[in-house]
């Protein structure tokens, strides 16, 4: 389920970019951003995820024997580029946010620098891997703040997208909040906890109901939570479960509790709650499943239902409400010899108009620690963004609007700030430390507490400013400008 | 991205009830039956895939020593169970629909037959598989309808939910419809043909776009699509692609043609047919992209845009507007000693009732080839279904509705019928054959042929009849009002 360092896994037209550059443009060098437009389910920010990965992926990067021959076979490309392949390597340079980080639609994420010929490469892959694992951190997040940072089970192996569907939104549900999974491989994998109940079929195993949840308590008396809703929740579940804690109890039955995964979630976990405190079982625990998302589940907690666990699956692993992340990967410097030549995409949509230039994001913070606003800023050590030396000085700084050239507004006052984008690879090897995933999961839920709560809405949320620096400003206008003088010309 | 027959890609639950059954029904046999509630995407039909990598999997499924001792870590399971995971080795029998099936809600696609523990342990990865090639050979099939059958490219890998969410995606576009795919890795791992145009980073890295198109068309004179529109499509893209093709045509540019990527598509079409055919270009051919669906393709169809391919990748490879198919695994049938007893689980909501036994579906067609019905028949050879014997006697037959005892019609002077499932793996080995994917595609589209019109309409199709058989509808409601009578047992 791991692509290891697959370098076929591209895009058709990478490669045939790639042999293009290879014959006019060979010693190019470029730099290109990823990054997304959108903020998904129309919420305030997103969760960035997938770093880890993308990085043993792109460090071992290979074509086999094997691809060549295919390569070969499809009669389009030249011997001597596919010599090239043969010995191919990455060795450019990545920055990159770290996993677990809060971001914002339209600030780069990833910046990839080096050959333009390597860089074209792996567009289908990073987009992969970071728009699926990003968008998963982010459904995460927004359950588990739904469930005011409760207990969410990720279940969704079995409607996950694929293999890695399920494998990739395992890890990427771990960073945005989910406590465990049910999915043994991927716990194996990153050393997330795993966990579980019980199904339908174990109790239509047996003779009956009661049978089937006393053995369960006999074999789990450590967790034994049981499945009430195969034959009538109300009338047969919830009965029997209560008999087999009776008759267990004393007998070392320790963890005990029911699954709910059908009828009314509210309904059902308020008469179980009722019953199982009637009966002396104060520590029984409601674990709730069935198409759970961020909505049902705000609503049942903001009505009080007793439910202690929330499993959810589907909707988590595939992100339902918005199967993808807008993010594209575009090219914004060049240079043949010499310096760094900025670059953009010119649209009749001005909102698709790309930023130009290598570039970083300044994070500004209030003195309480709470995120003010991003600003990109050039990252260029010969010519430093002016922005950056305001920042250090703690003078007021300009924000500009990222595509409104007249709107503007300055921050003062603010506390610390920090740079977002840091270097992950240099030269092909990775040059950063990767936490575990534990430690990334702990890293977002801290980001996320220091982003003002109204930016947290689920609906309509509060719009966090990404704002450019005067001097990005002035060089993306400009160059606009240009542009539309002579529309034949590449910027 | 293949999961080579890792067993531990399974959730926990499944190996807690397989020790459970270890323990207390380890000789007990079982029937599951794979099968699927509602339709994806509103739609009247699926297309089934996802049968062959299924089978690859489960005859090679096997737990490491490092799964073991992974689990062993948990402190769940005992040092016998593990002992007995160590030489685990799936050797049931597995009956399925052919790739590429027609198929529908509530009928049988995949029957598992063997022990509970083996059974019980294939559950999640059988799921998954067949969740997703299944809906996204539905969303290509639609898709490829939409086009009038027309040429589709499958572009989805940078969007695609995951590594492997876009290598399966990939095969079972492949078999819903799509010609070819942009994934190199998928058109190598499956002999799908790969296509690809260019992307705007090739028009930026040269000084302008003309010189762009140009040294494409040097380059690849036989498939020189040319993206028009980085800068403006109409007064920049349009008149460069006829400068290039001008100049190149007698210079042996054969293939020529331009991919729209944004702006109104049935507008720039036309647009751009107009002025090729005025430059004498009629050969030239016009490729469409930019989140294409099969609503968008219908409606630019039916307006006569003069698209000649259609580039889809978010939307088909992630299956939007239904991000999951709502597969189910469900015991049917269960003994200990002698025969299967059916089994079915019991719900407040009648369509969420399982129907219960062993059995088959025979697909009845009407004297034209037209598919009339699906009759879901009970499968023991000791004691035949009574309506096998009357369609083979062409004898008129009961269709009984599935959840409403009282509403029955009968078919007469129909054609011919086939059961639908067959044995694919026999003793945990394949006993199938599994014919190239080119071929499984043309059945699929041969099936399709078959289903009346009416069925395949995107919104509100003609519902396809999917009855039960006398003898299984007797029984179906005869275990009900058993179940009613005594809550408390199982069935």
């Amino acid at each position: 389920m791991h692509v290891n360092g697959h370098a076929l896994l591209t895009d058709l037209y990478e490669l045939t970019m790639m042999q293009g550059y290879y014959y006019h443009l060979k010693n190019m060098h470029a730099v290109f951003d990823m990054f997304f437009r959108h903020a998904p389910f129309n919420g305030g920010y997103a969760v960035f995820a997938g770093l880890a990965p993308l990085v043993d992926e792109l460090c071992s990067l290979r074509f086999t024997r094997d691809d060549i021959e295919y390569l070969k076979s499809q009669k389009i490309f030249t011997d001597d580029f596919l010599g090239y392949l043969q010995t191919f390597r990455f060795t450019g340079d990545v920055y990159a946010a770290p996993e677990g980080a809060v971001v914002f639609p339209n600030e780069p994420l990833v910046r990839v620098e080096g050959n333009i010929i390597e860089c074209q490469l792996i567009e289908s892959l990073l987009l992969n891997i970071v728009n699926f694992q990003t968008l998963i951190a982010t459904k995460a997040s927004r359950i588990f703040n739904a469930s005011r940072q409760g207990s969410i089970l990720e279940f969704g192996l079995r409607r996950a997208q694929g293999v890695d569907g399920a494998i990739s939104a395992t890890r990427a549900a771990y960073i945005g909040g989910a406590s465990a999974t049910s999915n043994v491989l991927a716990g194996k994998m990153f050393g997330i906890p795993v966990a579980g109940t019980m199904a339908h079929s174990w109790v239509m195993a047996f003779p009956d109901e009661r049978q089937a949840f006393m053995e369960f308590a006999k074999l789990y008396p450590d967790r034994c939570i049981l499945l009430v809703d195969t034959f009538d929740t109300i009338k047969s579940g919830i009965p029997n479960a209560i008999t087999v804690f009776r008759e267990m109890r004393e007998k070392g039955l320790s963890t005990i509790g029911i699954r709910l995964d059908s009828g009314d979630l509210e309904y059902l976990s308020k008469l179980a709650r009722r019953e199982f405190d009637r009966a002396g079982f104060t520590d029984a625990k409601i674990y709730a499943s069935n198409e759970l998302d961020e909505n049902i589940i705000h609503q049942l907690v903001s009505r009080n239902a007793p439910i202690d666990s929330w499993g959810a699956g589907t909707s988590l692993v595939t992100a339902q409400g918005d199967s993808s992340l807008s993010g594209v990967y575009k090219i914004v410097a060049k240079k043949l010899n010499g310096a760094y030549l900025p670059t953009m995409k010119i649209s009749n949509t001005m909102e698709k108009i790309t930023n130009p230039c290598r570039k970083n994001v300044a994070r500004i913070y209030d003195t309480r620690g709470i995120m003010l606003a991003d600003l990109i800023v050039a990252d260029d050590a010969a010519a430093p963004d002016a922005a950056l030396r305001e920042l250090d000085a703690g003078k007021p700084v300009r924000l500009n609007h990222p595509s409104n050239e007249n709107v503007k507004t300055v921050v003062s006052g603010y506390g610390r700030y920090e740079t977002l984008l840091t270097k992950v690879i240099e030269h092909g090897e990775p040059c950063a430390d990767f936490p575990p995933l534990a430690q990334v999961r702990a890293a977002a839920i801290r980001n996320l507490a220091s982003l003002d709560d109204t930016h947290r809405r689920f609906i309509n949320p509060h719009i966090y400013k990404v704002s450019l620096s005067n001097g990005m400003k002035d060089l993306k206008f400009g160059l606009m400008k240009r542009a539309r003088a002579d529309t034949n010309n590449s910027l």
